[in-house]
């Protein structure tokens, strides 16, 4: 089969690679017949995950059909059109069991495997380890071009941004940040209620988009996005600040803007240490959150999106084909140029 | 009357001042029978909170006897035995009504205003503000001296550290700093269920008397702590660490020990930024948490005392007389060298 391999930082290739097999009877094989690119797939490039190796298939994304099952497996047949998450899950650890499969132990203290700690999705088939806790099966009324977001970006966004933030209704909600991620959480955190939802980016297509995913109020990040945002609520900030990008500025944008008694949910995978002010924070009663995706709304999501209630697809900007994957790579790299949320990659 | 009054950095003098009087009718006068020293008076008189000015009497915590009633106050009369708690709340605001007066708009954005924003109580009397919504009756079976400590450090270390924290039955819990506010922390973890607690001090008195107030283990902190902790888990951390320091080191601690999809509850209050390594920290699904206390956890804690199951007069080692106020401040601010937890002061 072909797969994406990844030989070091800023190289990869589209090539021949031994076929995905059943190996546990836990496993089963899926066709890749959607698959997408992730922020994380540009840090691993950029040689920022150590434990990414040559030889490895990148992604972590997919929706496909089953091909193979091992005989442990009961709740899969072949033939079965299959959600493949981000996230791996044995079902039977702690973590597992507390509905935090995010911190699977037993598939090495991380459920994000695909891509990085075992072959991944940016192939022809990709190999699917405990898969009758990990897959979901996708409902008819939902395309796989609605489906394949709800592989990472969507859960993230909902998960880490929306839940673990604690969107009520009536809420003021700011999102740091509207890339892929930040509109997840957008276009999510309707769901809850919020009755205004701040979007801020320096991009202007991106705000655009936010406003078409949800977004009451949009602010252009810079000097005085601080004191736009305080502007618009009641002077003391917003119930909940949701950060969607990574970086030191846009964390301590999130604190600044936050209301006394309100949370900050950081989305952003950061790659430095981040000076918070906790000389001022302190006597906010702010709650700060943070973490990977579970991916545990999947079946929340799946249904959003049958009812019509999350239009996924409109994540979806540009269309490539295996033949034309490091075009999408290349797309992805610089989306803002390319006025590009997130690519569809199909076997074509 | 007399009082203990501000005069500038370093600068505190026991002397005459107009009698406290009832300037609104929601105001009462108590005459203050027991009250003690906070770690944030030492602060002040170091000239670290700008708010605290020249002629403001010190002091936030007091029990004592209502003296004289403003006529629009319903819940109490001359001659109640009171507790006057740390924080003022108005009771009307949206703060206040959603159970979070340390932000009571009313008063200021901040509940803390005695000995801050108006007269304290370290002096014979004091004036209390909406006293129907902030006073608290003291039971017949709570002695003055245990119903001192639940006016600031038992309800900050059991809400901003045990609540905050989300303490369930069977978590391991890190308590960070075993000064009054950890050891008041120390106290009330077990009402949650912690199956083991963890105390962390550089100081050898406090973690005995870390023993006594329920730690099941202690950690001598230094360069070998977080290692130390982490040997007693499962290698993972603790489910909560609470911090009841306030340093830099002491935040990266709790931090350090605390296991993925945990709580951090900072109690402390900082004086400077905290680099908190969110490389590390963004994929652990962590809380943090930090906050004034509300001290709205007053009324569990005074059946608490009553019934027996939190011996809070344990928290008070050394008294003294108005008289020895001086004395009284001295030993509280080199507690360690006297062995000392928090002081009662009574008009002797």
């Amino acid at each position: 089969m072909k797969a994406l391999v990844y030989h070091g930082p800023g190289e990869k290739a589209w090539e021949d690679v031994p076929d995905a097999r059943v190996q546990e009877a836990t496993d089963v094989v899926v066709k890749v017949d959607t698959t997408t690119i992730c922020g994380t797939d540009l840090h691993i490039l950029q040689g920022d995950v150590a434990a990414v190796t040559d030889g490895r298939i990148l992604g972590h994304e997919a929706v496909g059909t089953v091909t193979a099952t091992g005989e442990a497996v009961k709740g899969f047949a072949v033939g079965d059109r299959v959600l493949v998450p981000a996230v791996t899950k044995c079902g039977r650890c702690a973590y597992c069991q507390r509905n935090m499969p995010s911190h699977c132990q037993t598939v090495g203290g991380i459920g994000w495997i695909f891509g990085h700690l075992i072959d991944g999705t940016q192939a022809e088939y990709v190999r699917v380890p405990y898969a009758d806790t990990s897959l979901y099966k996708v409902p008819e009324d939902v395309t796989n071009e609605q489906a394949i977001f709800l592989a990472d970006s969507l859960p993230t966004g909902y998960e880490v941004g929306v839940l673990a933030g604690q969107v009520r209704p009536g809420d003021t909600v700011a999102v740091v940040g509207s890339g892929a991620v930040g509109l997840a959480a957008i276009l999510t955190t309707g769901l809850w209620g919020a009755s205004r939802v701040i979007a801020l980016d320096s991009n202007k297509f991106r705000l655009e988009k936010a406003r078409e995913f949800g977004a009451t109020d949009t602010v252009e990040a810079g000097p005085g996005a601080v004191g736009e945002v305080l502007a618009l609520t009641d002077g003391l900030g917003v119930d909940v600040a949701i950060e969607a990008v990574g970086y030191p500025e846009t964390l301590l944008t999130a604190a600044a803007v936050v209301r006394p008694g309100g949370h900050v949910a950081n989305i952003g995978v950061h790659g430095a240490p981040v000076a918070l002010p906790m000389q001022d924070l302190w006597i906010h009663n702010v709650t700060l959150t943070m973490g990977l995706v579970d991916t545990v709304s999947i079946p929340t999501l799946l249904k959003m999106v049958a009812s019509g209630r999350i239009p996924a697809e409109k994540m979806g900007t540009h269309r490539f084909t295996f033949a034309g994957i490091d075009e999408a790579y290349e797309v992805f790299h610089n989306a803002a140029d390319h006025q590009a949320l997130k690519v569809v990659i199909t076997p074509g």
